[in-house]
């Protein structure tokens, strides 16, 4: 800067909330966080998952989006990162005035999240390796890159110090699939499966209110579904012994549930497959078409 | 508190042992975190273990027991929690004269630690929302009434502000399963599997010493028993190849070992299966009925 | 100390970074940093990994040499110890004038590590058990030993207080494979498989420079190999679909590799299994005998 510049005094942070790909079966992870406790000892890491499935971007960034209203202020490490080493930008995007930085890949892998804080604001590619580690390949971004950056950035080095400036409008969006209402009916996907084969939809409550309680469920291959009814439940346990529920979830989605069983399993879904909600048609009244059965072996 | 009304400092705490079924493989530990790290910044979490079998409290319950001595002071999060949302109450648990505090479910999760502990002392039912967060579930108790409540702990919130008293005496128990002496012959239950096929058994070695050295083991199915015999051992190495040991463990209670290999597998056991330990009979000696055996394929 | 004897401030750690073989899915690492906590609560830990396959001292070894390039100055813990119990010594061992101690088992667990970072300096067997907890099992080292000795180590204690002296000379080895040249063909092994399926050879890329590019892979059993075709890369993006690519990772080390699939699998290799590289002979040119084919069910 020239003589006579003013410069606002360095912001720095105190937390970085990582989430990665890497899974905890070798020490990528313990490398990254090693990194920052020896670059910003002051630094505490908020581990919020590493154990999205590996490459998978879509996984990482609704995981991202559901934890962002509960992270801290602070720097946002976020590592899912098939393209590393190619042409793909490796980005620092500023939130919120500042109370927030988000470091990653330009993949998609950030966007539904930022757009949950707010909006990108400041952004730079990271082009200025003063701020890397010495790299043996250009496949250790996160070791490298990544979490170099983030500790420097926990030091008080400002963003426009650390690369490039990019118009934050142009940022790989997120892929976020939209429910469609076809005649009545609400055609969704499976966002999530969570450890206890609870199945998150993309939709909320208010989206399916009109279906009327309970529901018809269609699930999995659209030529030969799982067709259960499910009534709509508070609690794991209303549900019913073996009787899939309808449940507002702790993101304000829908889920589909049992109780103390896997409604994955029950339905024989996973994450990005189609469900449809209905209404139940004449006849079909709760009792009768009654989803509890004996379980498969 | 009325004009005058004399108020004792209250306690804060620094550390947060946190145990659950959340597992690792998305963002509800971490957001757990997050949630702690933002209220109470200062406090630091130790994780005991996060990959507790869903829904399964009898092992939450052993697991917690077994590591409550080496906890630090502090508030201890625990959540296996099948029935969130349901009548079952939330709790917060004061112990050792307020050296710890248990915050969790009441359905038999925390009773064996609490007892190890010392014994439960206060006890209020987390109904005062002002402690939790806004939530859009009855079913993210774990991040929004524990997280919170912990967080609220650390920062010296009193106990007694959390909600509503409980009498300590009548909280859920837990289940601890005992073994029986039937005609000189130990009746026990595999406790714990630990990531080495180590079989934990409920007896202590004082309970099995009139065995005697070898002893008879026979596992699983009582109609169709794996039996071996087993010698005592200070160390896994001892065992000799392929041949089933009994160990005083870490614990202070006995366990089943092989020398690098599973006694799970090699008994064809799991958590809550029956063991019994018996005297070798006549004809039985050591050398004869060796269990060394080549593995099976 | 006879009175009148100087001796230095002694030295205070504030990261001890613990690597082991206990895994996740129960108490024992969260019992371990418990230990730590209580102990010496200014401590920081940093987990490089618990995944280390049960009893595996060999890939412990390799890992921990690994991450030691990033690990902060501190405590390094590291607990892969099937002969837990037996006679093999339990050790202290610092290394670059202090900059740093490694505590763990005397069985070539730590050994590569120590050599990177320079060398064992001094070095004492843990025998003293003032410094160790209270134990009710000889096999319960990693937290009534190592963690305890741990702690004390940040807390200031000097590491000739522990135990007795130790020649580092006659330290138990790493066992670390080299590979052999035969006839302008290199014979290599395979020492990490990551969690993406990248396979990391036992060789650097200077060693493999004079093969040309592309080379031939030649993997798994030398009856029966897997074959394939093998251009050098520096990204994964850039293998191209299905092809299997030679690429300098993060290590510095050579890894066959794909493009969001896993090598391993495509390979059908693991660590330990030999791969041997070779030139491409006359008429092998590439796009002749492209590695690209459908993948198998």
């Amino acid at each position: 800067m020239g003589p006579g510049s003013v410069r606002p005094m360095a912001r720095r942070y105190d937390t970085v909330s990582f989430l990665s790909d890497f899974g905890l079966r070798d020490e990528c992870v313990g490398v990254v966080k090693a990194v920052l406790r020896d670059l910003a000892p002051h630094a505490h890491v908020v581990d919020l998952t590493h154990e999205i499935p590996p490459f998978d971007v879509r996984a990482g960034s609704l995981a991202l989006a559901r934890a962002i209203p509960y992270v801290p202020s602070g720097v946002v490490l976020a590592v899912v990162d098939p393209g590393v080493g190619t042409s793909r930008r490796a980005l620092a995007i500023e939130v919120a005035g500042g109370e927030g930085v988000f470091v990653g890949p330009d993949n998609g892998l950030l966007a539904p999240a930022i757009a949950m804080a707010g909006g990108a604001e400041r952004c730079v590619s990271l082009i200025d390796d003063r701020y890397h580690l010495p790299s043996p390949s250009a496949t250790s971004a996160g070791r490298d890159v990544y979490a170099s950056v983030a500790a420097h950035l926990c030091n008080g080095v400002d963003l426009a110090e650390l690369g490039e400036a990019v118009d934050p409008d142009v940022l790989m969006p997120g892929v976020v699939p939209l429910p469609r209402d076809e005649a009545g009916v609400v055609v969704c996907e499976v966002l999530w499966v969570d450890r206890f084969g609870n199945c998150q939809l993309n939709v909320g409550p208010d989206e399916v209110a009109h279906l009327g309680d309970p529901v018809r469920v269609s699930a999995g291959d659209p030529a030969d579904p799982t067709v259960r009814v499910a009534a709509r439940v508070r609690a794991y346990a209303d549900a019913g012994v073996g009787a899939v529920g309808l449940m507002a979830d702790g993101s304000g989605m829908v889920s589909l549930v049992l109780d103390r069983r896997s409604a994955a399993d029950e339905l024989r879904i996973a994450a990005g497959d189609q469900v449809t909600l209905a209404p139940l048609g004449e006849g079909e009244r709760p009792g009768v078409t009654t989803s509890v059965e004996l379980r498969r072996p």
